[in-house]
C-alpha cells in the first residue's frame, strides 16, 4: 500500500508533501482592515456567495509567518515545512450568512500549496516578507509598543503585488477585536480530459480550524497598498480606504473541511 | 462568471495559474537510463499498475528546461511561465501493456506543479539544473560533438537528490532510440473531511502529447546517483547500473488526458 | 597556504566562489539599445568619466543566461555556477575617448557577484529572465526567423526594476553592429574602520575581455521599459526612445583588468 | 558626487546595497558548541593566527535570523534586509591571545554578502532555517521550557551543508556562558590584473560589535552535523564531539572595524 496524504504517494510515506491531518500551525502575523469598491468584490465572488450590502466592500489582508508540524516533529525541518503567506479575506454572504471568501493567496512553499488547495486556498507562489519581533528589540527590531511599526510585502512571479504597514497604539483587550467570520472557499480540482472537462471538484467548503489560541496582540493603524502589475487582478480589489491594523502571535489546529454546496450539480 | 483553468479564479482569468489547455512546451533535455532494483520498482507502483518483469527494474531519468506558452505569448513572460523539471519513469504493466509510471517528479514553478498535479505528476519544488548547449560554444560551452560532457543535478528540501552525467557518442539517428512507453499516471486528489477522507479523486491516467518534435539529438554514456537523503525515499530505487545518456531538444502539445480506471471503485 | 581566489579561502580551494581565471564564458543574450535624459546619464557617471556630448544619452541594456568555468569542468556543476544577468551599459568619455558605463547589474548567482565586484561591476542578487531559443521551435519556442520575438525581465528586492522585448527582423551580417565601447568600471572596495572610512580601492578599470566569439546573431527592433520603484533609482535612466534589439549567442574569456586611474590619489 | 557605502555608488543613494553605517542589528539565535580534529582547525586557519593548544579543536556553530537597519527604517523594508544566517567559530590564537576566527559562513542576501565582506566574513550564498519561537506555543511551535528542540540547517550550491539540534534545558543564567572571544577575520579583495595579482587587501582584523544586549537565553544540549559534499571543504571540520546548545535573542551595533595586522607587507 503506497502512503501519503498528498503527492508523491510511496512504500513509506515520507517523501510526500505532507503528512496526514491532524495539521498543527504557530505563527507571527500582522492584519490589515481595508474596504474594496464594491463592484470588485461581487466581480470576483464565486457561485453560491453573495455581496455584503452592509459590508460595503470590506475586507482584510493578512501576512503570516508560519511554522507547519504533523505528529513527527516536522517543525524540527525548518527548511521543509517553515513558511510566509499573504492573502485576503473578503466580507460575503452565504444564504444570508456572514462568511468571508479568499480570492488571493500567495506562500513561499509547496508544502503549504497542497495544504491549501485542498482547503480551496488558491494559492500561487510569491515571496512574503514581515517585520519581524525580537525579544531583544533596538533600532532593527521594533518593540510591542505604541508607535512601533511592522510592515509586509508580496512579490509574485516578479512584480511587487502588495505592500502593508501596522503602526501599533495598544495591546488588543476586546476579543471581539480578533473575531473572524467563517471562511468559506471554492474547492475547485479542473479536468483535463477533452471528453469531459467540468471539474472533478467544484464546492464551496468551510474551513473548520479548532483550538485557536492568540497571544501578544496589539491594535493600531492598518495601511495597504495594491499595486497594479501585469497578468494579474488582485490590483482589482485596491482598499478605498483602509482601518484598524493588529500584530500577533497565534497558533490553530486544522484536521477538517465542511463540504457545503457542491456547484457541480 | 469566474475565469481560469487553475487557481485563482477570477474575473478577467488573467491571475489564474494556467490559461486553458492547449499548452505548447519547447525544451532541452537530458536522459539518462539506469536499472533500479526491480523489488523497490514494485513497491512504488500504484494500484492496477504491475512490475514489468522483463524490465528487470529499468527506467529513465530526465532533466528538462521548459519554456511554455499557452494562447496568448505567455513564452514572453518567462518569470513566470519558464522553468525547469527532474522526474524518473518506470517500466511497468497494465494489464500487460507495457507503460512507464513517473513515482518522482520536481520542478521550480507553480504554474507547472498545478499543470502536473492535473496530468497525476506528482510534483513537488525542486532546484533543477542542467549544462545548457550553446551556439557559441568553447570551454564553458560543449559543443554537440563527441565526447562532450552534460551534468544534471537536483535538490529540494535543502538536499541533493539526484545528479547526472551525459557524455555524447554520436548523432542519434534511430528515431526507435526516442521511442517511450505511454505514460501512465496515478491522479490523485485527496479530501480533508473528517466524514469522507476518501480521495476526491483516484484515478489512472494515460498522458496523450501530441505533436512530438525532437531535434540535435545526441546518443551516449548516461551515469545517475540517487544519494541517500533525510525524509525522502527516491534513492530506493538508487540505480544498480546505468546505460545510454540522450541530450536534445523538443517540443510537444497537451490538450488531453484519458482516464483508464477509477481507483476509487 | 590557503587557497582560492575569492572568499573563502581554505586548504584545497574547492570552497571558493570561484577558482583562479582565467574565466570562460558562454552565454545568450538580448541587447536593447535606448537613449536616457543625457542629464540622467551625467549626473552617474563617476569621476574622470564624462558625459559624451554626441551620445545624447545613448546605452544598451542586456539580459544574459551565462554559463561559466574555470579549468575544472565547472560548467559540469550549473546549480553553482549556471546564473543569469541584466545590466546596462551608458555612453560616456574618458579624457576624450568613448567609453561604456555600468551603473547597474544584477545576477542571480553569488559566485558571480564575487566576480563582478573584481571587475568593477556593482552587481545586485536580482531574478532575471529571457525567452529562450530552442532547436525544436514551436509556439512555446520561438524560431530565429523575421517576426520572432524574445522578452527579458528582472526582479530585485522584490520590485520589477526592467522589462525589455526584442523584435527580430534579419541575421545580422555587419560586424560593426556588435562592436561595443570598451567598459570603463568604477572598481570600489569600502572601509569600515572609523580611524580610515577612506575606501581601499577606488579606481577607474577597463575590462579586457578576449577571444570574444557571436554565433546566431540577429537583428531587429528593441524595447525598454526601467519602471519606477521604491528605494530604487534605476528608473532615472528610463528611456526616452528605444533603438534597434539583438539576440545573439556569444562566448568570452576573461583574465586580466586594467586600472585607469587610481580615484584616491 | 555619487553616494552609497557598497555598489552601487548612484546620485541619492538609494539603490546602494547598504546605507553607510552605523548598522542595528536584532535576531533570534541558536548556537552549538563542538570540538573538530585540531589538524583540520591548524590548516584552514589564516597567516597571522595560530592554532590554540588547549582548545583541542574548540568551536561554535551559530544559525542567526537577523533583521537589520541602517539610519532610515530600512526595517520596514524586510525583503531587502532580513536575512538567514550560519557560521562557524574556531578558537585560535593571535600572538597568544585567545580569539575566534570565522572560516566558513552563509546568508542568503545580498546585503547581508556586502557587509560581511567588509568585515571579513568570507560569506557565500546559502539557505539557513532555524525552527522559531512563537508567543503562541502548541505543537508546532516549541515553549521555552525544558526538553523543547530547536533545529537549524544549511544547504548552499544544492547541497546540505550542516544540520543542528538544540535541546533545551534551563534558563541561561551564568552571563559567563555567553561570553565569546573577540572575532579576528581575513579580510580580503583579490586582484584581477595579470600586472599585479596581489590582493589589495589582506589583513587581519578585529570585529568590534557594541551595545550587545541578549534576551530570553536559554542552555541545553548541543548536535550539530557537517555532511560531506562535493566540492566542498567544510566536512573537515566536522565535530568530533558536541557540547551544549543556547538558544536566545540578541541585538548589537556595528559601526567599525580594527585592522590588526597587513599581510601584504
Amino acid at each position: 500500500m503506497l502512503k501519503g496524504f498528498h503527492y508523491p504517494l510511496t512504500p513509506r510515506g515520507k517523501s510526500t508533501l505532507n503528512p496526514p491531518p491532524p495539521w498543527y500551525y504557530s505563527s507571527d502575523f500582522l492584519s490589515i482592515e481595508f474596504w474594496s469598491d464594491p463592484a470588485a468584490v461581487a466581480a470576483i465572488l464565486p457561485p453560491g456567495l453573495d455581496l455584503d450590502p452592509e459590508a460595503n466592500g470590506h475586507g482584510n489582508a493578512l501576512f503570516y509567518d508560519w511554522q507547519f508540524t504533523g505528529a513527527n516533529e516536522e517543525y524540527l525541518d525548518p527548511a521543509r515545512y517553515q513558511y510566509r503567506e499573504f492573502f485576503l479575506l473578503i466580507d460575503a454572504l452565504l444564504e444570508g450568512k456572514p462568511v468571508a471568501y479568499c480570492p488571493y493567496i500567495f506562500v513561499d512553499n509547496d508544502a503549504a500549496i497542497a495544504r491549501g488547495w485542498t482547503q480551496g486556498y488558491p494559492k500561487r507562489l510569491g515571496q512574503v516578507f514581515q517585520t519581524r519581533y525580537y525579544a531583544a528589540t533596538g533600532k532593527a527590531g521594533p518593540a510591542l509598543a505604541s508607535g512601533a511599526k511592522f510592515a509586509g510585502s508580496l512579490t509574485s512571479a516578479g512584480h511587487r503585488l502588495a505592500h502593508a504597514l501596522v503602526t501599533l497604539k495598544e495591546p488588543l483587550t476586546d476579543p471581539a477585536e480578533l473575531k473572524q467570520r467563517p471562511v468559506v472557499n471554492l474547492l475547485h480540482t479542473p479536468r483535463l480530459s477533452q471528453a469531459n472537462r467540468k471539474p472533478a471538484v467544484h464546492e464551496l467548503v468551510e474551513n473548520v480550524p479548532h483550538d485557536v489560541k492568540v497571544e501578544q496582540a496589539w491594535i493600531g493603524d492598518g495601511l495597504l497598498t495594491l499595486p497594479v502589475a501585469d497578468g494579474e487582478e488582485m490590483s482589482d480589489l485596491a482598499p478605498v480606504r483602509c482601518g484598524r491594523g493588529i500584530r500577533a502571535s497565534m497558533a490553530y489546529i486544522v484536521d477538517d473541511l465542511k463540504t457545503l454546496r457542491d456547484l457541480n450539480k
